[in-house]
């Protein structure tokens, strides 16, 4: 079996479920720094290049870019619904913001900002997520510049380790199980599911 | 505001989003043994009778449950595709087996398990999960007793201490806070999203 043929399947699951704007959303699972697991929902901004680590976007205060920092292991889980098929992924996840020194990561921060539709950069000008609101009061937002990233606007990059691919429909059911050697080599199998 | 309006909310999203099949899935995060988090898609089988705990049932040999046993707190993340809305539990998990001495956990056990249709209880009876699966050779399930729960049958059950409710289509999104006090109230309160 192709070492990582997780991510042809992963690149096939995307086309097989283009049509459905939400299965480009999955789970992302960090530790909180009580020690409880966190979890929630992220976009898909594509790979890293021709790597195997994928993009998401954060605001840099966000509660996410602190837990990853202080404990950077990430739980992916992303369900395909059109396909019935689900990857776990155990991920080292990374941040890049503004201050990167890496040509490469700077330049995939700012193409992913230039992907953004107006209105999720217009969110990134928004008050302290989870701050107190009083809904009595106008909501404010600010511009952008579409061209370039505001200082509060990164990049959480995941690097997987582990990939648990799971098809519903079967014979039952089909997986595999694929993990990151020592050596930097993907190895896989088959698994019951 | 009322202060468990969280599950008004959640019964509500699950009513907007009953025509499709997948909105009835959440993900499920958990701590592994060396620490990372893990995820994964499980079934909500509805509420432990009239209490705010929530129900997934589960094989007593999965992952899940030694991590929930070493480690009981779960966050949980529910995405519903229809009414574009999220909720992000904190909960404590506790496991409900075939040797509980507790009537109405028992009760559930049983009733949960003749609310499963038949392929899913057929699943109880197939290799250990995530062993070795030589896919040449006939995969081999056995038929269960559609009344009565085998013993690897058992439920894990959730009791939310959190909840992080965020409404995306909203002006411009909707988000409420929601913590189990001390006393064992519900204080919520509308924050930023």
């Amino acid at each position: 079996m192709p070492e990582t043929l997780w991510r042809a399947s992963l690149v096939l699951a995307l086309y097989r479920n283009r049509h459905v704007a939400h299965a480009r959303y999955f789970q992302l699972a960090t530790t909180r720094p009580d020690g409880r697991p966190a979890n929630r929902t992220v976009v898909f901004r594509g790979f890293l290049g021709e790597t195997d680590s994928f993009i998401v976007v954060t605001n840099l205060h966000s509660a996410k870019v602190a837990e990853l920092q202080s404990s950077p292991w990430a739980g992916v889980c992303w369900y395909f619904p059109m396909s019935r098929e689900q990857f776990r992924i155990s991920a080292r996840g990374s941040i890049i913001d503004g201050h990167t020194n890496d040509a490469a990561n700077a330049l995939a921060r700012r193409e992913t900002w230039r992907g953004l539709v107006e209105s999720t950069q217009r969110s990134f000008t928004w008050p302290e997520p989870g701050s107190l609101r009083d809904s009595s009061q106008p909501f404010i937002e600010s511009e952008t510049d579409p061209e370039n990233p505001p200082a509060n606007f990164g990049l959480v990059v995941l690097h997987p380790v582990e990939v648990d691919h799971l098809e519903l429909d079967g014979n039952p059911q089909n997986r595999w199980a694929y993990r990151l050697d020592e050596s930097g080599r993907w190895q896989g199998r088959e698994v019951h599911p």
